[in-house]
């Protein structure tokens, strides 16, 4: 099964994604209908409203997860590579939701940044509350997989030893534009798919996400030893090598770049960069509520 | 004016805090009130019904905060007295909700920790949206001030170079036990209060809150470059000197220990820690849900 929220007049909607469209399946957002108990059999057997696939528009996949947790370094051959040593824990971070825009949303660039770089990375859902979870707890608590790409202002994120302020500005992380359940991937709940990020049509970073260090079950796992691990609640597993900053000279989104974000048998996101200065001049605000900038010319 | 989360049965209620008791604002919580336009006037209009003061039980004071914004290293004679330079930029780092518990709540000291520290700190919630805010809008901006032990497991803090993993144990920060709004203090929106935190009667920190490095109106400011500021998101400003972490030998919090942490104007927490092994086998639990440990005995 694939879930999506999507844009609709007033707001948004949960819709499972057929293949003549996409059918309402009574929730506000893929966030709400998996903290309904029994949400896959729910969204099995919703009947509609259909939504035509022409002209649907995404939202962030979970639009205000409770938690995002981030991962480190954690692809393996590119550790190596670098001549690193495999870590023993996963290094964690957070991002708010604040910083979430859809699968072809705009990325906002901010003017305080001159060093916006990309991050390609398969993103883990969560559809149970689990603390402490077991290896069988933590795989039956994955709701599914989508893709994020954890666009991080280098400049801000290495102003101070913690990465945060890098790592959170508003409206500048894709996330989307589907949800797919375990059994539809190869691997199910570790699943070995090819990931790739573009830039104006150059491929940037290309893996399978079986080379991860920590699995998404592993990463569960250790998560819910921290804290209770809820539905909606989003882990972004890390990404691999070929990202921007590592280039010589540094590479980094301009205004008007091109950033396509791509698993295999989940989707693709589609994101133009856009100079927040330059989107006020066109019409496009970013404001208190919003998401994401908005075209309002 | 005062503000508090109290629970009730059934759930929680956000009152006024009375000479004679606690007054029914009309809101679930103290960060749905801040959401509601005109909160201030609301909550100061409000006239019941009333809570007696006696067997009062604080919730959190924002339950769920969309953003907890933590801040590192912020007092002046702290950093200076360790040999280091003045920062010029705040470091920041997460939490999230399910950390939180109420001003008299126990700690759950997770098994899986030996280091279990404190960090007494002024928390500012914030009562308007804001991005790019000037020093009017942050000042503007900021509903009131709390307190909050950004209580840490140094052992997890230090596993890898990303803090969050011993910063956002489950149900170990008391946050609390009252909002009290800016023209009720001294210095306003960057008062001048003493914070301390005693472990089993010890004095351990003191501090006045005006020797912060990045006041909490530069704190606004800097964080709403970021992202939007929203209603009920919560700043934790820093600690000074005198965590457990810097005795020689280390000091932390054990099972029974009673953390006080108190700012002068504002209020109190009294936490007793609750080792979770402990916890479980006199019949506290934790669980999907629970904000905190609770009795079921």
């Amino acid at each position: 099964m694939r879930l999506a929220t999507l844009r609709v007049a007033g707001g948004t909607r949960a819709v499972r994604v057929d293949r003549n469209g996409y059918v309402d399946v009574g929730a506000a957002d893929v966030g709400e209908l998996l903290g309904r108990d029994g949400w896959a059999d729910l969204a099995a057997a919703a009947s509609g409203p259909t939504y035509p696939p022409d002209g649907a528009e995404f939202a962030p996949l979970v639009p205000r997860p409770g938690k995002i947790i981030c991962v480190g370094l954690n692809y393996r051959n590119h550790i190596l590579e670098m001549g690193r040593e495999l870590p023993t824990f996963p290094t964690l971070f957070a991002k708010y939701a604040d910083a979430l825009v859809g699968a072809t949303d705009p990325i906002a660039l901010p003017a305080e940044s001159q060093a916006a770089d990309w991050e390609a990375e398969l993103a883990v859902v969560i559809g149970a509350s689990v603390r402490r979870a077991t290896e069988e707890q933590a795989a039956a608590a994955i709701a599914g997989f989508s893709v994020l790409n954890d666009v991080t202002m280098r400049d801000w994120q290495y102003r101070t030893p913690q990465w945060l302020q890098g790592k959170t500005f508003e409206a500048t992380t894709p996330f989307g534009p589907v949800l797919v359940t375990p059994d539809e991937l190869p691997g199910g709940v570790n699943p070995t798919l090819t990931m790739t990020a573009a830039v104006d049509g150059e491929l940037m970073q290309k893996v399978d996400t079986a080379d991860l260090v920590f699995s998404p079950v592993a990463l569960v796992r250790y998560a819910s030893t921290i804290a209770t691990l809820r539905p909606g609640d989003v882990i972004a597993t890390g990404t691999p090598g070929g990202v921007g900053h590592a280039h010589k000279p540094p590479r980094y989104l301009a205004g008007g770049s091109r950033l396509v974000t791509e698993i295999a048998g989940i989707g693709r996101l589609d994101n133009v960069a856009v100079s927040e200065g330059w989107a006020s001049e066109r019409g496009w605000r970013t404001g208190p509520g919003d998401s994401c900038p908005r075209w309002t010319g």
